[in-house]
């Protein structure tokens, strides 16, 4: 049963921008009010995230300025922060709120500046990252993120025999999509002697084994699944979203290549939609790194525990294959605005699910989920979308 | 009508602290836990407010932490950041969702730490509170938060005749009010000779018309209406919550001094409650200057508008007074540890609803209202709390 209606979605190019944050929100969020065919005076409230402009930009409390930015002042409006995970969590409320029947119609988007135009260099945003992991036990070991996933990773290897060369079949799989997507970060393919022949970044990921930090916005009109088909653009329903964390330090985890958090995210947006991982027609999920994503596939049910890293070599995970992981490109090629990247994955499903997302349409896409995890992969929200409000 | 109550709540002093945030804000839940008579077993999730743990300490994507640390793991938790309404906007959420049925029993909390402790001096923290005014219109002209409220407060002593004394009043009633509050950061009385003596930090405001910064936590049991008597914890019914934004820029404002954000949010909390200012028995507002105080009485209708000094003067907001404010000793005496003062509050009223409030009780109180604010009063939370569940 559609718990809420997306009825409008509009992005920018992930990449890099000059623009101010609200600037570059507004640049997400008025193609999604065109989108819905609907004007600000009919959005009852904004969910909004942003996971760092404080410390990359001193720019907080940003919720109200984007809220007039964008021609809504006075409307109650607030902003969510859980690392990697922010604006998957305020899509989540702003359903929370609409199926409540606490708004009607709600706007929902994230925003970030990641890339040296905040005026930061490589240091000084590595520890602004590493702000997301534990703070009294890793930050002071410098276990920065590629570290944290590596650790992950190495573990999936010894347990299931996942090995670099599938690894790198990840990347070049979405580099592949990435080369179909206009708003991705970047536009060209690579091999994976590319992946495997680039600078060890932490082992087992090199280089092309890691996503890039971008900046960009991305927005969402979400309505109640009774409203949504008085409005003019095409409504796609979400009908599960399950949230969950896990303990933060690596060191602390029962299972750490099982990714726990999104398995039992995964099973409570299952649950309410009744549906699971198997006959899911596209997923987008959060490849910060490539190991990420394999494990992704795995929580998800997209495949057998054990089976992503072999999913992705066969191809099984391309766009032509049984289950296509990432066709936007995902947070390896698309890029990866810390707190748009949640709602970013909502606009893709969304286009999927509409039959509009051109050179990279899935066929006959019906269902789709997405994925995103935060930190350690401490918190991840897994959401099910499925075609028609 | 109920829509939820709080059956138990916890702080800590406010004042400096040297624990970590985690260890800090456990000081406040465990308190709550037992308040409640409730185990971590029986709370289904975690509303969090922290509004600069990333600019402060490096520490974000805090609510996995904090909800492993008091013994919650794998609950779906989540931080709010609003500038000084980022607790109270958790709690706001939280109080839906239980309404909504999405959650029985979640904990609310907020923490912060803004003195020395936390190794950054008075510039580092003069700037990093900055950031919750507009990046682009106010930042770059040095307009710091004593000037954003001494603008708003002159602009109310010249259209309503509000003098220096009168400011005063109100701080010589908080420090007053703060003597009795052993978790108050400051606990000694002033006259308003010395607050008129003190030097001048923006003027209208000399330096005790303006409330310090501290460390500090605070945390409620919040659970629906139904369930609430099933608790140990006596239960207090929060039977509305306003929330409204303005735009930021003073600039833009249409009328400065009567804070249109607070008079919006107390509208909506009302209705909700099916109550007015009139026949409030106690208000915790947000006095973070004097003058803030004295506009927050007046946008909640607890006094007539351009009634405020005078009401402060003549003791009418006094604990004996017609309408007591801010029996807690408020902001000015308190102490203001920013994510946490939204929930401070509700513990606050939650404890004069129950006729805790030992020396400060506010005789008979049975229907009480909090008024949190955030940067320039761009976001506004308004709540009503009634005794019983």
């Amino acid at each position: 049963m559609p718990r809420a209606s997306v009825i409008g979605v509009g992005m920018t190019p992930f990449g890099v921008h000059e623009a101010t944050l609200p600037e570059l929100f507004a640049e997400a969020a008025f193609p999604a009010f065109d989108d819905a065919g609907i004007s600000a005076g009919e959005i009852d409230a904004l969910y909004f995230g942003n996971a760092m402009g404080g410390q990359t930009e001193n720019d907080t409390h940003l919720a109200p300025t984007l809220t007039s930015h964008v021609g809504l002042a006075g409307v109650p409006a607030q902003r969510f922060e859980d690392a990697c995970a922010t604006s998957s969590n305020a899509f989540k409320h702003a359903v929370e709120a609409v199926e409540a029947g606490l708004h009607d119609t709600v706007l929902v988007g994230g925003v970030e500046r990641c890339t040296p135009e905040t005026g930061l260099g490589t240091g000084a945003m590595t520890r602004i990252f590493a702000s997301a992991s534990h703070r009294q036990y890793e930050q002071p070991s410098g276990l920065t993120f590629p570290g944290v996933f590596a650790l992950l990773t190495k573990r999936h290897m010894y347990e299931h025999g996942t090995t670099d060369e599938q690894l790198a079949h990840v990347a070049v799989k979405n580099h592949a999509n990435g080369t179909l997507n206009p708003r991705a970060h970047f536009g060209r393919d690579v091999t994976t002697d590319d992946v495997l022949d680039s600078p060890t970044v932490a082992d087992p990921f090199h280089l092309f084994d890691c996503c890039p930090f971008s900046d960009g916005a991305a927005a969402a009109i979400v309505t109640s699944a009774d409203t949504g088909a008085s409005f003019d653009g095409d409504g796609v329903a979400v009908t599960g979203i399950g949230h969950a964390t896990d303990v933060v330090p690596l060191a602390d985890k029962t299972h750490p290549s099982t990714t726990q958090a999104a398995r039992d995210a995964a099973a409570e947006a299952y649950e309410q939609a009744d549906t699971d991982g198997t006959v899911m027609d596209l997923a987008e999920v959060h490849d910060c790194f490539t190991g990420a994503e394999v494990m992704a596939s795995e929580a998800l049910g997209l495949v057998e525990t054990g089976d992503g890293g072999p999913a992705a070599a066969e191809g099984r995970t391309s766009l032509e294959g049984e289950i296509p992981i990432n066709p936007s490109g995902g947070l390896k090629a698309k890029g990866h605005p810390i707190g748009a990247t949640g709602v970013a994955q909502i606009v893709e499903l969304t286009e999927h699910l509409r039959g509009e997302a051109n050179d990279r349409q899935v066929d006959d896409a019906t269902k789709g989920v997405a994925h995103n995890l935060g930190g350690d992969a401490a918190t991840t929200v897994v959401t099910v979308m499925e075609a028609g409000t």
